[in-house]
This record gives structure tokens, C-alpha cells and sequence, in this order.
């Protein structure tokens, strides 16, 4: 039996100006299921929205205090960044990527969504033939809304019929057309958990590099992919990256996830050297400066949007990449409650007759889940599975509304609690007895 | 006799890459002049860049450290501004302008510049046939550098010559033909420290409503008319805004300068409700949203941009509006060193035989200079002077690089300390020597 009725849920939709419920955003589902649970007392398993479910790091956290009370408020930080936090991204980045990324390259953002919208905004401006991105899908809705406030244009596909060997072809098909300024992707997927593997983001590099094109390299959930021992300083395996393949890109490495520091919106947009030393034209055109990619980029572009980001918080993540380096800190390990989670949760789901739509990485293998995991239901579209899932209890988002297009939700871990796991089950027995499979 | 040699400065200027000293931006003034301290051990007395000279709040600042406490660092930030916050804004607003802002339509911002590239995005976004900006000037260059990133067009005009009534046919010429978007100045001025009257901003109020055009008030030395009694909670006299003569406002409150808080990066924007509740077509096409003016600034502008500001930081702004609401902080008090050492600068540069190019407001009557005053010196140009004044140790901008048709500079009083008012009276007392007035 449904623990909400679909009168009840319906009145919540309609009440909160919400069209289509199968469609709904993030913002949307969690208005909804926050809106059901004050009003019913009946607690969600809240699957919707990616906040951190742990506490942010002790080391930022101190550092940010020691910081204010050092005075740094005060002060206009650095349009480059503090230098205390660009050394510590260089070193952070050759101990857990083993890449070479001058601390001038890097650049602290206000979160990993200025890294992208600022990353986002010079790649369609460096070529008028060139003002579209594709998306390597599914992936971060809000993106493609970055691209609406720009006034860019996208193309994307769904990377899942074409892993391997067959992205080559995928991605040729596009760029061959010469009208692709970006590409962009983030690995660990979200929503999917899948990881882009070596050989994959060989081809990505090959082609960036043949076609002109800017890779953006969406790095938030770095070293979570834990089937392997990823996030131990100076020690392979390190992750895989696209900027072993290829000088066009700039990589995104947010505190939001790895530090739970989603609160105090902070990342880096780590750009290659080379790209970062290139001359454009077109650049010092529009910004009557000397068209170098790097001082433009941080300079005319970022400066002009936020003049620079939080000092103090610029101070937490400088302490946290060199804890990390020094071992002190095992962002790995300290995140590793969400594979946990993703695990537990899993083993219902799949108790209940959920499928996998986005299951298997080619050489890896397996998609164990993290802070993501993908679920299908046997007959049921996306829509009507996320739809259905309210009824019961259970708040998640259509996979549809990420670009992707295979059937089912994607479930987040972030908010599972211990004393939710019964529940979960219970429900989800119901489920299954409601909606017996043919 | 000159401190620095013309071939020293030159060298360093060449060195540095900058092309023209004259027409040097702020940035490339405060490379000259750090680079030359540096190498001789000689102190410059510094008037270029408007960084706070005076310590951040401290009420803000336990603020800051106490919700890091609390653990916020951990939670996105709502989008639209933690609710603390929005209603300390209203609060404020309501207190120190007399004003009815309801808390839903001030959004937190990562400082005044983020405030400033969302208003002039979705300003020039409204109407098709609107897509320039107009700057009452002299103004603050980084506004214009914004309008290249977001692709718009400007036009400008200096307010010098067109005050009071004067200023009637002025902005008619321009906004009668029918292509501005938006009108952005600041008050009191950066960087003349001019101050808009009531009749002035009720031409503007007027203008803007007849013309449909977005007024940009940029507050961010608010208050700081010293020569008024501004401040004081809940009792007149107000400062003057645009906002009590039209509904098509955002007025952009900065905590940078009144809190010395310029570190943190956070500032307001207040649209005016009339504004907020509107409805355009044209972003409801752009966003795929309901086109609400104010849902879309928010959730599809600015939520792009940043996702929220840094959590810790907004609980620390809300400290200090409750506490200057309360009477326990006097912001005006705060800062009234700026007026003292504007009053003691142009004491000594007076004596000097320099003038001011804006020394005037139409009803308040002279000029008393604050956080910045514009100088001049008979027969020389704006770039002269500022080229001259390196050669004594004196860095400042030239206002031909803030949009002023007048020949002289921005002096800034951030950086000034008790025992180089004796050396700047030495300098100025060579300076006039070196340079006799026929």
C-alpha cells in the first residue's frame, strides 16, 4: 500500500506550481518531499539532492578560523589566489594525479560551478566558428543552464551505448563538423557513477587535440571511485585524467564532495600549461588585453565576476590539500561511508526487482555506486519510476532530466541515516508487491 | 627633486609590460609602485587601489567563526540567501534608507562585483531591442570589463557638466533612443566621491520608469557622505536612492567598505519588489522558467553563476546588520577615518597648489573627499600628473580610466598612514617647487 497518496502528492505538486511531476528538477522533488514530510510527519528517504552527508573537514575548518583571526577579511584576496593555496593545488595534484600543473595555473573559484561557468564562458569565446559544447551525458543539469545564461549552444549524447573503443566514432560524428568549442564531462559520472577509463579518455584527449577543442574536466568526486586504491599521496594508481592525453584542458577539482565543504563554495579550475600560455586573438580583441589564455582568464574573465574568492575560505582548502599530501588527511577513507551506503542500499533495491541502467565500466567492470548509483525498474520509464517512488517514500530524480537516455532514477546517499535502512526496505517490499514484474 | 628617476620608473613600467604609464589601470599603477618600494626601500605613499584600511568587523567576524562551529560549511547554501540574512537585509534596508524591501528580494551575492555581473546580465537580457548599458560617469572601470564578458554594449557620459537639472536633457538624449537596458552609477562616487542628489536621482527615477530601463545603484560606500548625519537607525536624515522615485532598482549593497569586509567577498542585491514580481517572456524563452523576474535572477542567473555564498561568510553579514540595526555598531563611526584623512591629504595637496575636479555638489555644497578625492594641477593633464606624482613617490589613477572627461586623478585614502602625512607634505612642497604655476 502507498504510504503517500497520489491525490495527496498530486495537491503538493499542484500547490508548488510543479507541471510535471516526472519531469520535475531537484529543486522540485526535494519541495516536494520536504513539503510531504512536514505535512504528514512521515520521514523521506531523501535520494534527491547531492548535499554532503558528512561534516566538513576539521583541518578547513581551523584553518578558515585561524584565518579570520589573522585578519584576512580585511583584505581584497588575490585576483590569481592566495599563493599559500596555489602551491598546495600543485602539489596536491602531483601527488594524487602525478601531473604537472604550475601553482600559477590553478585557480580558486567560488565553488566548482564558477570553475565551470567561468571555464564554460572562455572556451566558446575563443573561436567566433566555434560557440557550441557537447555534453558527454548524463550529467550536471546545470551546466547546460550555464550555457542559457552565456547564450551558447549545446549538443550532448548519452555516453552508455558507447563506452570503449565505440566513443571514437560517437565523438568523431560531432566534432567532425568543426562548430565544438567544449567538451564536457564529469568523472565519476554524476549522475551515473560510471567511470570514463584510460583508454576512453585517450580518445576524448586524441581528438580535443586534433579538433581544437577545450576538454572541461569535471573532477568532484576525485578518487571516489573506490573498487580502486585511489587517494594515497605519491603512490599509483592514480586516477585517470584526460590531461595525460591532450594539452587543451582545464580540470575542476571542487571541495564541495571529497572535503564535504559544500557550504563554503570553493574549487579549482586547474588549466593545462600549455593552454594557459596560448595567445588568442579573438580574446584580445574583447578584452583589449594581450590575449594570453591564463592572465585572461583569470584577470578579465573571473576577476570580473566575483573579484576572487572567500580569503578565508581560500585558507580551509590550503590547509586540506596539504594535510592530504602529508597523509594527515584521507579524503578517500572519510568519504567512503557513501560507497558503504551505496551498498546497503543497493542490496534492497536489488531484493526488490530494481535494475541497474548504468552497471558496468569496460575494464572495471562492475558499478559498485558512491555518492551516485542508477536504478531501473522492470516495464517502468524513468518518469514513472521516479513518480512511483514518491508514493512510497522514496525521493529521487528522473535520469532524463540528466541527458540520459536510458529508463530509471538517479539515487543519491547522501541523506541515508542508519535507521533508515528498514524502512527503505520495508517500503520497498511493498514495492515490489504492488508492482509485480511480468 | 624627484625620488624615483624617469629611466627608474620607465625601466620598471617596461619591465612590467605596461605600455603606456599614463593611462595605467589600477592594477598595473599598484605593480609600479610596489616594484619601486621594493627595490629602492623606499615607501611610496600609496593612493592607488581602494582595498579597506581598517580591520574587519569583528562582530561579523565571530560569526563567521561561530557557524563554522555550528557545522555549515558542510551545507549548500540555499540559493536564494540563508533566511537570517534576507531578513537582517530587510531590516537594515528598512532601517538606515527607509525603505520596504521584503527579505525575499535581497539576494546575497559573492561581493558587489558578483551583484553587479547578475544585475547587468539579466538587465540586457529583458528586451531583444535593449542591449546597452549607460554609465553616469566617472565610475568603476571593472563594470564596463563585465560588459565584455557578458558581450553587451555601453555608452557613457561624465556627469561633471550636467548636474542638477542639467542632467535632464542629458539622459533624455540617450534614452530616448530607445536601446538602453540599464543605467549603473555608484553614490556616493567612486571615483569622485560626488554625491547624487534627491532631484537628481528623481530625474533618473523618472526617466528610468518612462523609458523602462533598469536603475544599478551601486551603495557600496554607503552612508559614507560624512558631511551628512547618515547612520543612525531608524531616524532621518536618509541617504538619497533612486529607489523612492521608480520601481525598476537594484541597488547593490557591498559589505567590502562600510564593514572593511572586502576579504570575504559578500554583498547584497536588493530589487525593488515591484521589479522582483514581474514577469518577462523573454526570459521565460531564454530560462525554460515561468519567467518571474525575480525567481529567474536567482535560480536560473545567479544560482548558475556560484550556487549560493560562501555559508559562513552570509551568517557573519547578517551578525553585523542586526547589530548595526541594533545601535551596536556605528559603521559611519567605523569609517570616519577615511574623511580624516581626506580632509588632512587635500590640506596638504592644496597647499600645494593642487585643485579638485569635482568639488562640488549642486544643494550639499563642497566636496569633503572620503574613501577617494579627485585632484588636478593647473596645466597638466590627468596622465601627466599621474606619471609625474610616481616621480614622487605618490601613486594614484587617472580618471580618464574611470570614464572623466577632466584632467586629473583618484586619489584613494585606504592606505594612508599618521607618519606619512609629514612625508607627503615634503613630496608635495617639491613637487610644487618643481613645478611652478604661471
Amino acid at each position: 500500500m502507498k504510504i503517500f497518496s497520489e491525490e495527496l502528492v498530486g495537491s503538493v505538486a499542484r500547490e508548488k506550481h510543479i507541471a510535471n511531476i516526472e519531469q520535475a528538477t531537484i529543486g522540485e522533488v526535494l519541495l516536494i518531499a520536504q513539503t510531504l514530510e512536514d505535512r504528514t510527519g512521515i520521514p523521506f528517504i531523501r535520494m534527491d539532492q547531492g548535499s554532503p552527508g558528512l561534516p566538513a573537514n576539521m583541518i578547513g575548518r581551523q584553518a578558515e578560523k585561524d584565518a579570520i583571526d589573522r585578519g584576512v577579511g580585511q583584505h581584497y584576496p588575490a585576483a590569481a589566489g592566495v599563493p599559500e593555496l596555489k602551491t598546495a593545488t600543485e602539489k596536491f595534484i602531483k601527488a594524487f594525479l602525478n601531473l604537472d600543473i604550475p601553482a600559477e595555473c590553478c585557480l580558486p573559484t567560488t565553488g566548482g560551478v564558477a570553475a565551470s561557468f567561468g571555464s564554460l564562458t572562455i572556451a566558446t569565446q575563443l573561436d567566433p566558428g566555434k560557440n557550441k559544447v557537447l555534453f558527454i551525458d548524463p550529467g550536471f543539469p546545470i551546466q547546460k543552464s550555464q550555457l542559457r545564461v552565456i547564450g551558447a549552444e549545446w549538443e550532448s549524447f548519452d555516453i552508455h551505448d558507447f563506452r570503449g573503443a565505440a566513443l571514437r566514432d560517437r565523438l568523431e560524428q560531432v566534432l567532425s563538423k568543426g562548430d565544438i568549442a567544449a567538451i564536457i564531462y564529469s568523472n565519476p559520472n554524476n549522475p551515473a557513477w560510471i567511470c570514463l577509463e584510460e583508454d576512453e579518455l585517450q580518445i576524448i584527449g586524441e581528438l580535443a587535440s586534433r579538433y581544437g577543442v577545450i576538454v572541461i574536466e569535471d573532477l568532484a568526486y576525485f578518487c571516489m571511485d573506490y573498487r580502486r586504491a585511489l587517494g594515497h599521496p605519491w603512490q599509483p594508481p592514480y586516477p585517470p585524467t584526460v590531461a595525460r592525453y591532450t594539452d587543451n584542458y582545464i580540470i575542476m577539482l571542487s571541495a564541495s564532495k571529497i572535503f564535504s565543504y559544500a557550504g563554503q563554495r570553493v574549487a579549482m579550475a586547474c588549466v593545462s600549461p600549455a593552454l594557459f600560455n596560448r595567445t588568442y586573438p579573438t580574446l584580445a580583441a574583447r578584452y583589449h588585453d594581450a590575449g594570453h589564455f591564463g592572465t585572461t582568464f583569470i584577470a578579465s574573465i573571473m576577476y570580473m565576476i566575483t573579484s576572487g574568492v572567500t580569503h578565508s575560505t581560500q585558507f580551509g582548502l590550503a590547509a586540506m590539500y596539504e594535510a592530504s599530501v602529508e597523509g594527515k588527511i584521507d579524503f578517500v577513507e572519510d568519504t567512503r561511508e557513501y560507497q558503504i551506503r551505496a551498498q546497503k542500499m543497493l542490496d534492497i533495491f536489488k531484493r526488490a526487482g530494481f535494475t541497474m541502467p548504468y552497471d558496468k565500466d569496460p575494464v572495471q567492470g562492475d558499478i559498485e555506486g558512491g555518492f551516485f548509483f542508477t536504478l531501473g525498474y522492470p516495464g517502468m520509464s524513468g518518469g514513472t519510476l521516479m513518480k512511483e517512488l514518491l508514493y512510497y517514500g522514496v525521493s529521487a530524480i528522473n535520469l532524463a532530466t540528466t541527458g540520459s537516455e536510458q529508463e530509471g532514477i538517479r539515487a543519491c546517499t547522501s541523506r541515508m541515516r542508519d535507521e533508515l535502512y528498514p524502512v527503505l526496505e520495508e517500503r520497498m517490499m511493498t514495492f515490489k508487491a504492488d508492482h509485480p514484474v511480468c
